[in-house]
């Protein structure tokens, strides 16, 4: 008998590769936070000694979620700015709220309270990006989360930085201060075209080349910000960014919900990725990607659920369900972004965009056991007839029981095993206190 | 002292009238299943001997929700048949499907499934149409959910009925037995344009304006739907019941995707309502309805679920948080459909729509005790500087914990109190190994 730490018999395992694949009663085999082996449930009993057996009989098992676009400290700005104009939300509300109250300590609170939620949730990996992004890296490594950690740049000073110099050699620090550890990776972060200069750019390129590193911007969001590219700049943004040389498997484009036929097969002919955040990009009046023409580009398309003062909830799965139906609705035609094809986009394509796929986002031997168990035995998901379709298109996060990530048990029934809620909500109290007062001042 | 059944304190109370009324730290009174007042929760403790008093210190106090359009049977048709294009859908899935297995069993287990997962959200009214509608009368009665329940007519016949003179002969009887019910009233249901002839039409609205009966149907879902009327009618379906004599504020038109704004101006000068199912209509490919439009032209919007072969949920939170952010994005405008307009639509105007807004809809004294409690306290709902917002954009239904029905306890710590939920397992078990295999053999 071969000895592991963990063993899980699922009723169902969707492994994410190869695609469709659906296994019924079958194990998980873990070791040394690594996937040792999928196979029926009696030929793993008969070949493994775990050190944990556990059963989930009513339960599918898949890879946890890849949430590649959030701004995790904004949940403590949830529901300070619905319903406005998009410069009301941003000038009257959102950044006086960031230049009064934005510190490393609202940053720690902030993104604690959101990757808790996000565990809960069933997400095991989030591309990070925010002030003080030490802080964030920091938190994501105690709470054993997997995250890739967007150092924010712009040429004008905010809350963390004095401008673009302050911001790169930040940027390039939190680089060096993470480099190796097996949880934390980095990446530059150039808020946007409209914020970032071209001498910027070209600094921002270099590093990237040298060091190897990912890069996330905001791209093509509104239409706004391809009027200003064109006016300013002749072209539009990706244009731009690919005259700079910025266009690379290394880019994930962060948005992209204006984007014709041309932007879209530059994107592909690049390489890079696209995050696609339907909810904030919905709730902001943006409108809807096209991801049917993305994805048939050929394109990775990744899932974000953007900041939780544009969504308002750190909600992956229903980013998830949301793409496959507006995607369909938008097409008019059921038949595109399939329930496999919408779990793959939350799942693998977030790892791929994030350049970790051969660590995570499938259910393989030889990479992180980063996992997720969604009971499925409750009156919103029976009967079970295909339980790919149940996880996508009508299951809830608050159906997610367990959450492995490098194989250490983060939720187990529902609850986060290594964390006390009363601290959540005694920092989320002391913080919506000192805000709340402000938020009238400016109402 | 004023003895009363009921007294719940409530962190928040959300009343829905008048529209955007926050009350902090109120409580409601009721008494004989209905509200008596509300009031601070000072005062009351000062003038009520309530035989039960509950605290509900971190919990939103709302109407419960009414779902108004839905299959209720059809959970037990939940994920056969999803990412096909419409014909496939119906023509390979749901109508073999229906024609084999529709049964007075099927729809009893298919209701209680259904309402169990309904109550399990926070609905309070649901309007039900399918198959054996006096099956799902009976479950609704005594589950104590408060239903309208419509019979379904058409001119084909079906696994109930043998054609239009039996159909409707079956509608009236079912409105007949349930005359002066509290819980059930019911409706005459002509499927949709295309399935009912001009003959039908005409007895329906001779019967509806003897009975004064409240009708619904199936209107403007999908483009195919326009065609065909023009091709055969010479006129959009809408226009064709207006010269049936059909149009009236007892009139309920469900889906209305494809409006424009002759139709939408026809609709609001009849005073009808119309039901937003906007996952339905995304899942089948159909599209958006405009109903930032229709809201403008005065009209009263509802929202639906529709039932579970289509969606494949049936949450009323998660349609009216999709309704808001669909009409957000589709307009390109945040402002329109904020969270009160959207909280309205999935409430009191569901209750106008079946004709029941003197009774149920909103926290108003006189009116019937139908209300759920949702729990704010959650990784996912803090900071809360809105419980509006954060009911709408942020909590999902897995965090009600209290449903009332006409003041009967029928949820509580987010379980089901009259109800055995293994029952509902073994039911959706028993069925769905009798409907896998024929999926197996038309798929």
């Amino acid at each position: 008998m071969e000895p592991i730490d963990l063993l899980i018999d699922a009723r169902w395992i969707i492994p994410v590769e190869p695609d469709q694949r659906v296994l019924e009663r079958h194990a998980i085999a873990v070791n040394n936070g690594r996937i040792v082996a999928l196979l029926p449930t009696t030929e793993a009993r008969a070949r493994f000694a775990a050190r944990e057996h556990l059963q989930r009989p009513n339960h599918v098992l898949i890879p946890g979620f890849v949430n590649a676009h959030t701004h995790a400290a904004m949940s403590l700005l949830r529901g300070v700015a619905d319903d406005l104009p998009l410069e009301a939300w941003f000038g009257q509300r959102i950044w006086p709220l960031e230049q009064r109250w934005v510190s490393a300590e609202f940053v720690r609170d902030g993104s604690e309270l959101a990757y808790a939620e996000m565990l809960l949730a069933g997400i095991t990996c989030v591309a990070d990006w925010y002030f003080y992004p030490e802080e964030s890296a920091q938190v994501a490594a105690q709470m054993h989360l997997r995250a890739c950690i967007g150092a924010p740049i712009a040429d004008a000073p905010a809350p963390w930085s004095r401008g673009a110099d302050d911001y790169l050699s930040r940027g390039l620090a939190l680089h060096d201060e993470w480099l190796d550890h097996p949880l934390i990776t980095t990446a530059l972060g150039p808020h946007s075209p409209y914020l970032v200069s071209d001498a910027t750019f070209e600094r921002i390129r270099i590093y990237a080349d040298e060091l190897d590193a990912m890069v996330m911007i905001h791209l093509h969001e509104s239409q706004a910000e391809i009027a200003q590219s064109i006016a300013v700049h002749g072209v539009r943004p990706i244009e731009r960014l690919r005259r700079l040389g910025l266009l690379s498997p290394r880019l994930i484009g962060v948005h992209f919900v204006q984007a014709d036929g041309a932007d879209i097969a530059m994107a592909a002919q690049a390489g890079m990725s696209l995050v696609h955040c339907p909810e904030s990009n919905l709730k902001l009046g943006n409108g809807v990607a096209p991801i049917a023409a993305m994805l048939d580009a050929g394109l990775n398309v990744a899932l974000g659920t953007d900041g939780a003062a544009s969504n308002n909830d750190l909600d992956l799965m229903g980013e998830m369900r949301l793409a496959a139906l507006l995607a369909k609705g938008s097409s008019r035609d059921p038949t595109v972004v399939n329930a496999a094809t919408a779990l793959r986009m939350a799942t693998l394509n977030g790892g791929r965009a994030l350049g970790l796929d051969s660590e995570i986002g499938s259910l393989v031997p030889g990479k992180w056991a980063d996992m997720c168990c969604v009971d499925l035995d409750n009156p919103a998901t029976l009967p079970v007839y295909s339980p790919l379709a149940q996880l996508v298109y009508a299951a809830s996060r608050a159906q997610v029981s367990d959450v492995w990530v490098a194989g250490k048990h983060l939720v187990m029934d529902g609850q986060l095993t290594r964390f006390d809620p009363q601290r959540l909500r005694q920092h989320a109290a002391r913080w919506s206190e000192r805000i709340a007062a402000l938020i009238e001042r400016v109402a």
